[in-house]
């Protein structure tokens, strides 16, 4: 089986017959394949840019759902689109550890371009490192994206006001969950699949369909309390969710109970929060399907002086006062 | 001594404590500071874009001359300055070791901005993941950069063209050696120091003085050999440079016939190969300062066929054939 060497990551020729024989084989295209240390994207018109970057250091490598390679493409293309960007172009980074396996680089390439194409991003430029055996976890990968915001969209996590909606555009803790079933953490078999996939396509839909979009957000680590409160911290409000509105699949609810997880903590891939005015529901609905749902509203705006709130009526009717995420559930879920 | 802890990477209360404590007060801007999921940077002028991505994994972090937050400023901003594009915005994201000490996060992060100013350039998103202890090496870094690509300036390893002078912005090899020394690789002191460095204000400045300049290209990884012998298969171009031409200081010479170290083969954070129409070379050294030095020509066109070849032409006047770097001398330079 052919492995990774330091060779690979040397700059000279092993390198390169790398990076042609291997990479640009599967991610190919014009800009790449230039192979100039920068990439060169012509003729923007003039409007704002977005960038993003995310490093993935996930374990297991390969899951249910997804692997590594998706997640390098969604997260990134999916943080593009919460400002209602379109995804442009992407950067690719691997730090690779000798000894790691050739085969499942060519496996993690092709998720890649799976996800690119879905997302329909091109990679237009890269870099490769190699890492002694022992000091990185077979592959870490960065991407890094830029798109372009179309002219009167404004959404922002800042954007948030009293009386707006807030939904959800599907169930929560797959991805979390996936990812612990799959390091042994529970001793059953589920179904659960990490619900990984580029979102910016129906982000393109939702903003051509309506105005009345104001915040996009996606729940990945931290889950979706931490996001909620972190807009409640932007935009200085309060927010006020209901705990049986949300929607969390039955067996992603049983290993919670099981294993004392809390869903509004659990990371996801392929959702998103979204905050709009009343009235855009029903865009939501048509775009991101009948899972989506409406889970809360903006309160009114925080007091001077308080920190904004995020609260939560509980299934028994209480009231619970809900913080970002105090302490790790599960490590590297992406 | 407080170190790393799973928790700063968990999405939660402290990664953005440990965010808005420690990273923001370091790499402040408003575009950072507005914390979204996206960096939005506004009023593009309609023009080309660069982009350009590198992982920095250096050992050790810390050597004479700079370290991995200086290196992966300049890394970055060189390669888009091989463009001619002005860097525009950086991404910065971290991949901590658990146990990794906050005070070498500070003082990495102190080189990033001293490095960030000098080059003129905003870091405007960035990422951190923790993993656990034995999965990193202390810190690796990834930095994603995109610059605009003035009017008129069309600068690419596809451009050399018969004829043609080749230059050297100055001495090389300090960098590979200086990290060399560092590691203990060698018995005896030496003074010399990475020449890490930002030289996209330099590119700036050359490329207002003449429309001369056809290829920039930083020898970094696979050294000055590699680096021609890229530009000649891009060109499709033979390149003649001369061994007694290439500037080398001293020490740097010594180290490398004491150990057998090739300096074409080695490493540099702040030197260019600049290839130029006949008749710019004093604009080179107006900018570069006195060390720069031409050291050869570019050939005929390759025939058919065949490979172009870099032919170098040694000190006792024999020609040798020069490939890309075979066999890594020292990993994780950079």
């Amino acid at each position: 089986m052919e492995t990774i060497r330091l060779n690979h990551g040397s700059g000279g020729r092993e390198m390169h017959n790398f990076i042609s024989n291997t990479i640009l084989k599967k991610l190919g295209n014009p800009v790449l394949e230039k192979f100039d240390d920068s990439a060169v994207m012509a003729n923007l018109k003039n409007t704002r840019i977005a960038m993003t970057t995310d490093s993935y250091v996930v374990s297991p490598l390969f899951f249910k759902g997804g692997d590594i390679g998706r997640l390098s493409v969604c997260g990134t293309v999916n943080d593009l689109a919460t400002s209602g960007a379109v995804p442009y172009a992407l950067s690719l980074s691997f730090i690779l550890e000798e000894g790691f396996p050739l085969a499942k680089i060519e496996k993690i390439l092709d998720s890649i371009a799976v996800a690119a194409k879905e997302a329909d991003v091109k990679i237009v430029t890269g870099d490769t490192k190699v890492v002694e055996r022992g000091k990185g976890d077979g592959i870490y990968i960065n991407t890094c994206g830029i798109g372009f915001i179309p002219e009167n969209v404004n959404i922002s996590t800042h954007n948030a006001a009293p009386g707006d909606i807030v939904m959800l555009t599907g169930p929560i803790g797959n991805h979390e969950i996936t990812m612990l079933v799959e390091r042994g953490g529970i001793d059953f078999e589920t179904s659960i699949e990490s619900d990984a996939a580029p979102l910016n396509k129906k982000v393109e839909s939702l903003l051509k369909k309506t105005d009345g979009i104001r915040v996009i957000k996606d729940p990945t680590r931290g889950g979706l309390a931490s996001a909620l409160k972190e807009i409640c911290d932007h935009s200085m409000v309060n927010i006020e969710i209901r705990e049986e509105d949300i929607p969390v699949d039955p067996e992603v609810e049983s290993v919670c109970e099981f294993i004392g997880y809390d869903p509004v903590y659990l990371a996801n891939e392929g959702k998103y929060i979204i905050i709009l005015k009343e009235g855009s529901e029903n865009h939501v609905i048509d775009v991101f399907g009948n899972e989506s749902a409406v889970i809360g509203r903006i309160g009114k705006m925080s007091e001077a002086g308080k920190p904004p709130e995020l609260i939560m009526e509980t299934e028994s009717g209480g009231k619970r006062r809900l913080g970002m995420l105090e302490t790790i559930q599960l490590p590297r879920i992406c």
